[in-house]
């Protein structure tokens, strides 16, 4: 075996140690040689339970440290275009979590850092990753439902985020609904054409006074000619909804939310089951794990890593796209975005 | 109990064929007393199979006879409004097969004169009686799933009809769609505010030539705030595909496909179970029962039937904005439509 | 069209009355010519609701009347003997509810007068005509699921019968797992050659008190090495439970409970559907009207009805089998039922 | 946190590993001080796979290592329970993989030694720990389903082992079956009375000639009542079919197959989904990890662990009479074993 590849996390917060726990545990051909967190007791307490050598409170100290060949962004999200083009500049390849940035002149000056220097950049839509989303992407190029001609997707939070992240969040679509514009173009193999949003307030009013909305509907009419359709909301009662279906001129792929266990209880009131799992730690620890194997194999292996930057900018492309049609109460072509 | 409802049927089609044996065998408060179509033949074979004492080739005849106490129309969707309005003026109850007529205009005129002669109409949106859309309307009536949100109905022929029927049928949305519309007005309980329609042709490109589209996806937003969505296409390789979901505050409804038996077979390639009934003949056999019922023991009671005129002109307006929606390619406000 | 089968039904009870509802409605081919109860005014009402001709408080006057082809025998259970010899002698073919009589002897007599006669014998065993039995069977006779070597079937009532049926009812194996011995046989396409029972009363003491088991479970072992087992329990909470497991070498099918829709509600609570349908009058609606259908066609094409006298008699013996185990507490060999 | 439990790890083959990594990756509170097995070149690989500070080719040298809190058995079954024995009297806790030992004689020595070392002894029962058969558990101890009356296993395995292991692997009942023995045990809280049991060869001849069998069907009395079946074969074509259902006098719980997706696709041919996780290393990973975790935490905090000794010993001797039952072909009583 090679040398592994020697990475950086920075930002030691949930999603930080949940790639963390990845590298130290299940990814033979990389190790974590350095955490940064601004919180030091945070990297340090990092770097304790994962055994990394090294802990900063300064991620552009890892950045351009020679010893790394890799940084995982794992920071709050006005730092990501920062760290993506100093990384980019150190010559280092890079995963970074969604969204890329909170505007898309930042996402444009970053990735052409990143192609300026000629390095990867991986983001994180876990998403794809997940056995479920991933066999239906596989029906649709295996040919096992023929052309595609239309998708749904529901994309539902057991309960919103805490207020505070609710203003800082970008909002709704491009918090939370940039997940599913970019499994509905990897679920359609096309780009997005025209969107038309609907979008309210039903689960929350200070989400709304907060500038916010917690339900949305997107209609998106891709270049392909695939139609779909996207259900967002920040609470369902049932727990994490995340389902798709995809139809085509040969048959259709559904797929359902996971359960905790696969058991069915019959009683006098009714044949049950138990919630689905609830949120995205339970229902995407294997997708999770998954992307960072695959970005480290494809480092490894000088082949392109599977999620790009552009498709980082093309799901948040749609986000604007899907604000602007809210805002102007209009459908709204990608064109139009700038 | 009391004398039986006497009825007359106008149309001894496939359609009036089902329904004359609901009256038959199954509604001891009613008695087909008469049968009409052009057909002559097939008026007879169908008093002879059905026991009905009288056949006749003309449906006015049996409207306006004084024994007739009640009509079910069940002819060509172009002859719908003059026999309504015959039927009125003859202050005969009525049953009709949707759509009610396949202009506005004409609508209203039936309307005005079902209103005017104090009579009762039914149209034939079946599926409301369907053990599933009433269970999803339950599920929202009873507060199951809380203040509904968003819906998605799915609803898919296995093929599409003759071209001489397509370029016939006032399209896709007034022939096929027309019944998601009234589902979608029952699953929400409000009135549609703005349709917003993508449509195309990826089944069949003589239906293309033949003015229609045979693929469809309708964003409807309610006045209640509902927003729902409509997947239609005139081919499923699978089967009819007849499902519906509600999403509300506290829950939330999913509706399956009817199978023609409930067995899992797996063996070395799969786990598989044998495809959904084929198409509504078979899907909607008791849906077509139960709504015969409920017009005669309306008509009987002297209650209101449970689908009446101004639901069937509702449908027909969402058919009407949807397809301005296509032709003009931007959202289309109810109130638009005259 | 020839001239229809005329038949008697002899008994007006429930299943009497399923029966006249069929051949009433269902069954172009076949007519009602009379019915006879010993509660008179059953017959006549009976024959009202069905425009039966002819009521008789003698099912003997109708099984000898030369205008009479066949006679359904639905009568109580300690007359099916003697009605089965009656008709056999008059010449008339036998549609039969099980259990044929409640002795071997007996039974042994009817199927002797019905060779001698020459006239067909159906058996009530209504299960075979279910879609879900029969596409189990179906998937054994195709070769899907490969040479089958075991089978379980699942069979519960929703409550026990009243205590005065319990009584003379013959008991738990013989009135209510006959069905399953005789599904048992039709699964596995082979003859039970040990049965080995164990037995408890674990629903209601009065059952006990009254000599009978309510809750079984039975091994089988059949002649070509099918080994099989059956839950049998007088009450389940969830209601009427009927299922069936085939594996064999090249698969497995298993049928499941039929539920009133395919409805799914998610709520804080659960993912949960409806209870099944509750009994045999709704599980097995279907099945009745096909089990009869079959009777009259194989006697109009003078075809072999497809559950004989013969079957009847094989489901009967194991159920004295399993009495026997039970009561001797060991396997018995169907060789030693005489 | 206190000084983790130092433990080596007997026997580095395939479910060493298993166990290897858990302690490695999962068990903060435990590490793996030393790896033995007779093959050093496994020890050794294990050793630098998992940083393990010993390798050793000898398990006795280890057993009796003062740095050492516990053991881990994963030899080949023949040494069990001289290990098992070794390490009691090094005052060693135990985990031992099932089965304890090849003879009753083997197993009571090792389980005195155990008793009067005053040490734990923990059997791999892994089922137990998988989320499914533990929901059952916990149906049945929170009284949702009422009273346990009846309970059937489908334990299925999706191939045979090779000749050479079924050959001193001790039967079907003992090396396969020994599992469900233990999760009936488990799901019914009873001690098994009675076993019954018919086998059969169906699935591969030269498993017959070497002395074996590959089809069994177990019936179970247990002394509460409780009646159990148990269906078991050496291969089914779908999978690894690992089922449960446990029906009360309040309700039911079944349990299904685990798949490696929850996706359903809908073709011309069937509505299907991809086969179940193919065996045990795939469907147990998460169980086999539990059982670990428990077993540190339950030495950790001087608490009994949850599968002891005696649960050891006692689905042995289900095996046992199950063994007896063929060879004489009568039910066997569990004392009748010695």
């Amino acid at each position: 075996m090679s040398t592994p590849l020697n990475i950086a996390l920075l930002g030691a917060g949930r999603i930080g140690q949940v790639h963390a726990r990845t590298i130290a545990y299940r990814v033979a051909s990389a190790r974590l040689a350095a955490v940064a967190d601004v919180n030091t007791a945070a990297a340090e307490a990092c770097a304790a339970q994962y055994r990394i050598p090294k802990a900063s409170a300064d991620p552009l100290q890892l950045i351009n440290d020679p010893g790394i060949d890799a940084v995982l962004i794992c920071t709050t999200t006005d730092t990501h275009a920062n760290f993506i083009e100093a990384a980019a500049r150190a010559g280092k390849h890079i995963f970074c979590e969604k969204p890329v940035a909170m505007t898309l002149a930042e996402i444009d000056r970053a990735l052409a850092a990143v192609d300026k220097a000629g390095v990867q950049l991986q983001i994180g839509f876990n998403r794809r990753f997940d056995a479920n989303f991933a066999r239906a992407r596989q029906a649709v190029v295996s040919g096992e439902i023929g052309k595609p001609a239309m998708l749904h997707i529901i994309s539902r939070d057991p309960a919103p985020p805490p207020l505070a992240y609710v203003k800082i969040s970008g909002g709704l679509f491009i918090d939370m609904a940039i997940h599913d514009f970019d499994i509905a173009r990897f679920l359609s193999g096309s780009e997005v054409d025209e969107v038309y949003a609907h979008a309210d307030v039903t689960v929350d009013p200070a989400i709304g006074e907060a500038g916010d909305i917690d339900t949305a509907v997107t209609l998106l009419r891709f270049k392909n000619g695939v139609i779909g359709t996207i259900d967002n909301c920040r609470r369902a009662s049932y727990g994490y909804d995340q389902r798709v279906e995809v139809f085509g001129s040969a048959g259709a792929i559904q797929t359902g939310n996971v359960h905790p266990n696969v058991a069915t209880l019959s009683d006098g009131a009714s044949v049950r089951q138990d919630l689905p799992l609830n949120f995205f730690m339970q229902r995407y620890t294997e997708a999770y794990a998954s992307e960072i194997e695959q970005f480290v194999a494809a480092i490894n292996a000088k082949q392109p890593v599977p999620v790009n930057g552009q498709d980082g900018r093309a799901a948040f492309v749609i986000a604007l796209a899907a604000q602007r049609s809210v805002a102007e109460r209009r459908p709204v072509r990608i064109s139009e975005i700038q």
